[in-house]
């Protein structure tokens, strides 16, 4: 896997001093690097589009399927592009993450020879435990709350493994933006960029692609109502952590990081809140229409479009559908 | 949904140069023209790989996508060349279907401004039953019987409305036959080609295609083994129509037409049957390995697979996944 010296140099910099926002790294070169890096590594995911939704919701939708991205979400691009990253002799990594970045970084990690140990909380859905478990990951579980999760992190860090943080990362960010610059390349005329956010990976990927590509076209995202805090953060010009967290769309529980943060107050134009209700709805109407198995937390942005019409109306939406991992015994259980 | 042979008998009155399976029709003209007048009104559907599902099951496939076929399955295209090919100034269609084709034939025909009208039994799926009516069909329930649908269709055929059964009838199998001719074409190096069989449509119209196109070919079905008319009509060497009916795979319960059962004894290598339990699962390894929200029915190729290791190992199959209405709103409330 080549790489150029200055990102090597970058990524350098990155393992041992990755810890300030404020470092200001060369994100046009670590987005450049990461496409570069993520080649044949990642699946270049379809784009869809369906006429009965975009009847139904008024305005022209490309989905960017990265719920068919190995691993079943965009994860897996910030995680390979993490382990592409690491520093020599680098023998074994860790994060914490409610599932999807889990499973990303264990299949990332174990493509390289690499072992993966990955903190999740208790109350995390099987299917993505399972995920974890079967690409080879070592599950480390902890309570479900943020203090327990940083503890055991915290721990993993001191055995001397090397930390992926879930998306508080420029690597990762970098990785994820390659989701976006596909989306860009494949759809030329887009009006608006949509993705949902939780720690804030994907979309502050986003904007640095639609930057560097495309600089006109507006950044959105969608958020649960029960897990505010980047609307909450938008809204006062600087991060809000302690809001209460409460919602089906368990892959956007996450806080906002740092990076992520400091990136999407440059370039995102709103977050846009929506209930689990709508969410539901949402998921629903995605599988009925398009008959793609996404998970709630990435139905968020179809929520979005239908709760706030005056937004979308008539534009050319490019849409990222995060991923696809949901607890399929228990779907399958209600077909009997 | 067997068609006795009086009601064979209407629906022959009802087309002059569809009368009868031993008109020795000319199948290679008739294939040819539906791929013709299908342009621009069905979508050419992708073909998915996935190499998990490839490791897990020992053999490389090829998934021909019908479920994301316009009214979510492949009998959009038999619905559509049978309305392409209606005699002058029909104004009214009608048909019996537990779903599928009484969604498709709905679509087809209000795209042409004509009107149809469907025979449903009351124990339908709601999901198909609310899909007829969305693309402008009119529902007509009638018990879950034998008996009754015929009552039911016969008496719409003598109202004057022209008969498209869903699976015996040269317009239909000719416009199920382009799904696999698209497969061919994209996939020029198949060793077996296999679909499940209901009433005979998508199977005998992949016996036609592949005969027309790549000869070398095998074909093979996969049925339920509680709807399994289709392995005993082959095994028997005629039509066995009497057995009874008990399967999760809804679309499948039909009995094997006469006009796809002649096709099938000449160009079928065998038919596969699979259990309950085992649809059940390979739908489960479909949703959560290619997060494609196929149905039950569809599932049986997968399963068959699964269960009969020998016959696939290491081949090239090309699959067609049939369909994937499945009730979505009950799916939902599993998330919950």
């Amino acid at each position: 896997m080549a790489m150029s010296d200055g990102l090597q140099h970058a990524a350098d910099k990155m393992s041992t001093s990755d810890s300030s926002p404020d470092a200001k790294p060369d994100h046009r070169a670590g987005v450049a690097a990461a496409i570069h890096a993520l080649q044949g590594l990642i699946h270049r995911t379809p784009v869809m589009t369906s006429s009965s939704l975009d009847r139904l919701l008024g305005c022209h939708m490309l989905f960017k399927c990265e719920h068919l991205q190995r691993t079943g979400a965009f994860k897996f691009r910030g995680a390979c592009n993490a382990v592409a990253n690491l520093p020599q002799a680098t023998a074994s990594v860790c994060t914490h993450s409610s599932g999807n970045h889990g499973a990303a970084l264990a299949a990332a990690a174990t493509a390289r020879g690499i072992s993966a140990h990955i903190v999740m909380p208790d109350n995390a859905v099987p299917a993505k435990i399972q995920a974890v478990r079967a690409y080879g990951g070592q599950v480390h579980f902890c309570a479900a709350n943020q203090h327990a999760r940083e503890t055991a992190f915290q721990n993993l860090i001191e055995q001397g493994h090397h930390a992926v943080p879930p998306y508080d990362d420029w690597r990762v960010i970098y990785g994820q933006a390659t989701a976006t610059i596909e989306l860009l390349q494949h759809s030329s005329d887009l009006d608006m960029v949509l993705a949902p956010v939780g720690g804030g990976g994907l979309i502050s990927g986003a904007c640095l692609a639609v930057q560097y590509v495309q600089a006109n076209v507006a950044v959105l995202a969608a958020e649960p109502e029960g897990a505010a805090d980047a609307h909450a953060s938008m809204q006062a010009g600087k991060r809000i952590t302690e809001l209460p967290v409460n919602t089906i769309a368990d892959g956007l529980r996450a806080t906002i990081g740092h990076r992520n943060f400091a990136v999407m107050q440059q370039h995102l134009q709103q977050v846009l809140l929506v209930n689990d209700e709508e969410i539901l709805q949402a998921t629903a109407l995605v599988w009925r229409h398009m008959k793609q198995l996404i998970e709630p937390s990435c139905a968020t942005v179809v929520a979005a479009i239908k709760r706030y019409p005056e937004v979308f109306a008539q534009q050319r939406v490019g849409i990222l559908l995060s991923g696809g991992n949901v607890n399929v015994e228990r779907l399958i259980q209600a077909l009997v």
